[in-house]
């Protein structure tokens, strides 16, 4: 079935005003095993609206819209359906019945303009809005468009999601009858391009499967889609076998939720102990429900006198290996995990720039672990400016910290 | 000038990904004077960007595209418009130099696959991606359409906010005419209703300036464009005496500038001790250059031993006042204040959840601001899931501490 979301107001293409109507809609979509072709943003001319609605009415089997059913002078999605589709607005009684409820519970009463909304094209259902005053349409099967359903929902989050939840989906379920299942396996510190010369054999192998490669600033995820839950299933196996150690997760997770995840099969704790990164370490951990169980705490070491305070480094070693070192990573893992008595401590200092520090140019990063079998680092040099070194300073220290959890 | 903005990506229509680079673009061409009629996202389908790209070349006089650029098999953007225009594919031998330093300096060989991105239609002139592997292209009256331009950028934000501003916008400069400016004003504290009440009559008197008021979870601007540098200054006095101690920043800044701005001019130092926040706030002030002029470092206390093994609070006193209390939220402020030798100590206790924590309900949070003249401390019930109870806390502590400064 093709479908496509048409979201309408000015505001979604004049300020910085997100279209998450759509986002929401998708991911709903995706768990009745159905997609969109395609998504619009379009502001409130009617011209332009008439233009896209006859386009979509073209390519598309099912038309979710949202907004345009206000009561103001630039609403017109319904107007402008009917319009283009030859069909008159009539005002549905329930429809109005609702209204007069909704304004009589806060004790006013509708102001004229808002009587408009009552108003349903010739051959379309209303779909009530609990939580609103604009009642949606469902129009299957509108005049030259056999086959076509059109479902308008107001732009408001929290009307179009009841209406969709309670009246839509139940509708839909009935015409999807089956279902697309997704695997989807997170990398980390693996560049895009030489994942995606590593998995193609093995993609090919699973070539009844529709592959994805998405790659952000910490990591790259394999997204394959399909039918058939043995082949996803098969495909999971193989991949396993294919990726090895650099296979981080599988599933709705992140790299976070991984070590986390790791931390707890195992009933240990961790602690982190921050420069360059700043409190993002621990950001991203806490960030996750449940971190309390495994994650201690930690420290933001952002100046000499931090470390030397916060877990006794002393002046002198300071002074003699600098801030930025290997030696000074590897002292503060330990000191960490010794003063909050943790299982892990996971250090890291770095030059995130703007300028250069020291002999350390921008990008360079220490990482360092200390675990029950002793304390192992690594040096990178990261590319980006300050706030992507930032990010992937963090993810390689959480990745380098998932790798000696797995190897121990 | 009609201008529309394709962002292409099957992440786009299938996973939690927004678009977020049409709306930044949006906002660079509003600088200008310009605006979308259309925005749409499409999957990596060649067939799909074909009717796409077929359709866009018949309604707009600007195409910019996002993404499609990389060098992975489902990445087309160049190839489609290539085909749908009858315009051959040459290798620009600029982007292909390009592509061997960037690797180059990463001590690294090109995989194979990323030579196609050196690939340029013909008559199209290549846009140079100083931050990354695949060039953009601007077109200029492709074959058979005299007068439009098609502009095709890389999907990752910073390469193609890059591309933007170094090399496309100074093109569309000379189209546009006309400079626009903008005085933005951020609030935080302050409901966004409450805001637009209580600026309404001096916007009135300052009506020649288009006003917009955005709000996200954890402040509200205030923007006004015009044409007119003076009236937009004459707007910025009048508005710091109607908002007060309520205006944060004016600028480009945020909050977390602000603070350290302050600090900055009284040769002052933070601290900061979390519980609830979890790192988020010491890594919203370290993402900002030069933070640790004045930001000293902290400490994330998630757990009750992390409270008592860094800033020594005592395991009776938590047992007492529970780990989510006045007391034990000035206690850490004054620990941390002390502990690291700053100015200022700033600390947050809270409840995120999901689950609720003791008698703490969720959204619950305890601050508290140590300074040369004392402590005080305030507490807040902050609406939301945990995420947003993270971001308003962290956003809220700040807001909290920059008051205090500005008092002291």
């Amino acid at each position: 079935m093709r479908i496509e979301c048409i979201a309408i107001g000015t505001e979604l293409l004049t300020t910085r005003r997100l279209d998450t109507n759509s986002v929401w809609l998708g991911e709903r979509l995706a768990h009745l095993g159905l997609g969109f072709h395609r998504k619009t943003a379009v502001g409130d001319s009617r011209e332009d609206l008439a233009d896209l609605f006859r386009e979509a009415l073209k390519r598309s089997e099912l038309i979710l819209t949202t907004g345009g059913l206000g009561p103001t002078f630039d609403d017109f999605t319904k107007e402008t359906f009917a319009e283009i589709l030859g069909a008159d607005l009539v005002e549905d009684a329930t429809s109005r019945a609702d209204m007069m409820a909704f304004y009589a519970a806060r004790k006013r009463v509708p102001p004229q303009v808002n009587f408009k909304q009552a108003l349903i094209p010739v051959g379309a259902e209303p779909l009530r809005n609990p939580v609103g005053t604009a009642p949606g349409v469902w129009w299957k099967d509108p005049p030259g468009h056999p086959g076509v359903r059109i479902v308008m929902m107001p732009g408001v989050p929290r009307e179009m999601k009841r209406m969709w939840e309670e009246q839509v989906e139940p509708r839909l379920e009935t015409l999807a009858g089956r279902a697309v299942h997704t695997l989807r396996m997170v990398v980390c510190g693996v560049p895009e391009s030489s994942l995606d010369e590593r998995t193609r054999e093995a993609r090919d192998r699973h070539g009844q499967l529709e592959w994805t490669i998405l790659a952000n600033l910490t990591q790259v995820e394999l997204l394959a889609r399909g039918m058939d839950r043995a082949a996803l299933e098969a495909a999971r196996v193989d991949f396993e076998q294919v990726l090895g150690a650099d296979l981080a997760s599988i599933g709705e997770g992140n790299l976070e939720d991984a070590v986390l995840d790791q931390l707890e099969a195992r009933g240990q704790t961790l602690t982190v102990a921050e420069s360059m990164t700043g409190g993002l370490l621990a950001s991203r951990l806490t960030a996750i429900p449940g971190a309390s169980r495994t994650f201690l705490g930690g420290v933001t070491v952002y100046s000499p006198a931090a470390k030397t305070a916060l877990l006794g480094l002393p002046v002198a070693f300071l002074a003699e290996h600098g801030t930025v070192s290997e030696a000074t990573t590897i002292a503060l893992a330990e000191a960490a995990r010794r003063v909050l008595g943790a299982t892990w401590g996971l250090a890291v200092t770095g030059n995130a720039g703007p300028g250069a520090e020291g002999e350390a140019p921008v990008g360079t990063v220490f990482l360092a672990v200390a675990g029950p079998a002793g304390t192992v680092s690594i040096d990178r040099l990261l590319p980006g400016d300050r706030p992507d070194v930032q990010l992937r300073g963090a993810a390689a220290a959480l990745d380098f910290l998932r790798r000696q959890i797995d190897r121990s």
